[in-house]
């Protein structure tokens, strides 16, 4: 059966490359996009979402969130995404409009519309979701689901103790785990495992269109970051969507996760105990990929957008 | 000119004086109510909204807002306003119905339809306006001016360093006095100014049902509380109608104040700097009132409200 | 009975007035005199502790202490003090030695030797005495009393929230206040209260060249500080040495007093609550002082400074 | 030649087996063991090493430390060490007598006596070690190098975040990774690769009464605590000995290390930036253990002591 997905995402290149996962999935529906400022800022991340929305053939709603975190400052990546958020890559004028609707009311009236069914995916800071459980509760209640791109049970990227998504709203990462639902953390330990390495990129030979406007491109600029020299760039957000689509790709294991908003070196560190009792875990955390199931997963997922690329 | 005034507020016997304060003054137009947990919880804070409508006969709309803090866990000032809020104040079951708009949007809708025209007052925790803030950013700009009740620049009451509605969601004070409008600061200092001793509550006589069934009940219950009992019941909400009604009856000064969210003993403690260079001041607090005045328009307001009681 | 007084200082101004309290006071024996960065840097206060037992005339050892706070980076208030420590006043180089041995190890020897007999007073930041009692936890039981300036129960003076002393090294101050003793704690409420007006200046008239060299250019130099522009300067440190005097010029209250370490806008703040029961009180907060009692003692002190000089 | 090496520890089983480690080494000379409070209170650990002493034969003194961390409260590990400190040890009442002085004196006036010729490792909490930085700054430049067992630079042990050693006084670890010399971090991430296997322990057989009365009760003990109970207890200590022997058993990659003092969950956490600049690095970081060497070098330790057990 098909499932519903709505992704909340900041594209940013590796945003760009979930969706196409999600998109091309026979297994998934999805029903939405809201954009968040994270990677870079909100205008850009929401053009990126139209644009990207043009250019797959997506027929999914892009609704605009927030332009800022729960409580501090703002702050980007650029230096791993391009000013302009996906990196090399130059799109068309998008032609698609906005939803009217604010992603928060977005997000609330597509989970309470249909309870129980749609997976929530945010591959972003959680801003959008933290404002949504605090203007509908149920919202927690409401989702199928809740699959988080963000954190890390060992080290960070963003600083040594803290990964980007998270750290970027530490605030916010507090309310989404502290929900009376159960976050799937799908951290650095896990997408440091999704490298797109030569190899990967060699099966994307032939994919045409799609190869040459927006996997060349996006990985080039994207593997070009200091952080990826050796190893190929970790594809972390499409890896949050892989387990909406097939969770048994993941070793996964149930820990109380709690957000750090407090620390001086540690501010939107997920630390993670995987020695907590039952009623106290409110995460699950996988923590190991079958490399080679998610890639083709990939593979097949981006062969279908190729196939469908309007134009 | 009449003032259009939109109230957030827990009522809470303070505000509910706030209230009738704001209703029978004929400077103001109170365009609407809207509620957030805080003195006791939501369902509590809206219902007393209600009822109190009812009972004053007012036209604006009740919003229901936020039930808990930004990000913290709640907590209730019960033992001051009893489990209900309206310490034993016993009103009719509400017929007025509810807006059907949460409170964020209310209050949203409400400023960007008058811009420039609406001032906003609370007197409760900041989390409305903080989501609202965070979910629409002009909101600071469509703002006539922003009172709030809340904070000190001394010393505290839930802690010794912190104000109740301050220390109840800290990050949403935060947000707020981060938001590019200069936050009128009506704190503890100020309020303690405004207490209703035997001779103010003299000038209440005569007030009929107003009196018999809402102010007698209200301030013994209120001035029981071991905060009070030398001096009279500080009526902290009323001074924040107050100052929109005539800010001629307070001394204000220019500050820079800072939510502190991070300390072990001084969470939610509102750091003021009378020192700050004119570009870092984001706050007016006022610091002297003139009491004789305050209560001169509290007496006049409440013979308005006394005179006019529906039934 | 002559009290026995030791004195933890970083002179300073107002430590130099204290001192001359001190050695003037026919009911207090100064043993000895430790000396700590603060003010300035301990090199300073060092020196001047010496320069001024030489011109004082005291028998007082000097000993050496602490040169930075017990964790944090140092800082001093050099804009209040001047950068040798003593605004404009020039001593002669000092011909007193140093005592062989480290402040902490002489705090802890000398009440050791005396136990129930010395009051410990510190009017520097409290580094000192936190290594003493780390390094002998009985200096809490040996000391007949334990005197601080420093704190407040209100506001602060480096920052809104915390007074120089205790924000100079609050890990120290959160030790001291948590040693088994009771702290009394002179802080900036109290001390505000012990301004040297014009009418107080005038009363030193006729002390010659305590006046002319010390009084006169400590008092100028301070007095022009923009802190104390209308009302004269703030003599804390000698109101420390006035408690340990006659406390019988002080009304105090016991309280819990909390040192905050852990803010972001109130490190270093005194939480006081004087609301605590009496199991948790850990301190006593002089909050109103004898004005003219306190004058008098330091005046007829100075006087006795001022007929005894050397030279 | 021969190293001189300083020992501030906490004994403790790991302990134990590190004085072992040093005792039987001919590349050290011990000049001295100092004590802390840690794995159990200061004076079990004191009791601990003077038996040590006794039954190594050893001919160092022993000074006895702080009790308590430099700011907070004490916390032992009892439950890993047992309630004496030594597991299921017995070791006869201690006949050598204490050093005269406290730890802090001894390690300043120890490294004075031999500026840049004794190491100075530290096992336990960093109490001492901060206050002897302290109270002689110039310790930081006497010290040949100094090697500490704590820290971790993924994950704790007390916590998910923190290691016992550094968690167990936050403030002092803060102390010593700031002063003017490079520490050397041996953490979880290196000591966990140095475990007592069953086929190391077999390593140990035919040591006599080293192995009955010490070895066996030590391991057996240790090896069954829950963190352990698969791949043989981590011999933590004896790997900061180890470095401090054979720098060329281990790869160690310089790092700006930073502890936290203030996060709510992240406290005691060593925050490990292997990207700092040059200028900004602090620590010398070892992450990969020749393991064979390293179980050579303590096997013909545990000989050399085993050949020389006293009486």
């Amino acid at each position: 059966m098909v499932k519903k997905i709505l992704i909340d995402c900041d594209p940013g290149i590796d945003d760009a490359l979930a969706l196409a996962l999600a998109h091309g999935s026979p297994e998934l529906d999805v029903v939405g996009v809201t954009t968040v400022g994270g990677n870079v800022d909100l205008e850009h991340t929401t053009r990126n979402a139209l644009c990207l929305r043009d250019y797959y053939g997506m027929d999914a709603p892009v609704a605009r969130g927030a332009g800022r975190p729960l409580v501090r400052e703002p702050r980007t990546a650029r230096d791993v995404h391009g000013s302009s958020g996906l990196g090399g890559v130059v799109l068309p004028e998008p032609k698609s409009e906005l939803s009217g609707r604010h992603a928060v009311d977005f997000i609330i009236d597509t989970l309470a519309a249909s309870p129980g069914e749609v997976s929530l995916t945010a591959v972003g800071p959680l801003t959008n979701i933290a404002l949504a459980l605090r203007k509908e509760p149920r919202v927690a209640e409401w989702a199928r689901e809740f699959v988080v791109m963000g954190g890390s049970y060992t080290r960070g990227n963003t600083t040594p103790a803290a990964e980007f998504n998270v750290s970027a709203d530490p605030e916010a990462a507090a309310v989404v785990f502290g929900a009376p639902w159960r976050t799937v953390m799908v951290g650095l330990d896990l997408t440091h495992q999704a490298r797109a390495t030569a190899e990967v990129r060699a099966g994307f030979r032939g994919l045409g269109r799609l190869e040459a406007e927006l996997l060349t491109p996006c990985l080039d600029f994207y593997g070009g970051h200091a952080n990826y020299q050796d190893e190929g760039p970790a594809i972390h957000d499409a890896c949050a969507v892989a387990y909406v689509i097939d969770p048994g790709l993941f070793e996964a294991v149930p820990a109380r996760v709690e957000v750090e908003t407090q620390g001086r070196f540690t501010s939107g560190m997920t630390v993670t105990d995987f020695r907590a009792p039952a009623e106290r875990q409110n995460a699950l955390v996988p923590t190991r990929l079958d490399t080679d199931g998610f890639w083709r997963l990939v593979g097949d997922a981006f062969r279908a957008v190729a196939a469908g690329l309007p134009g």
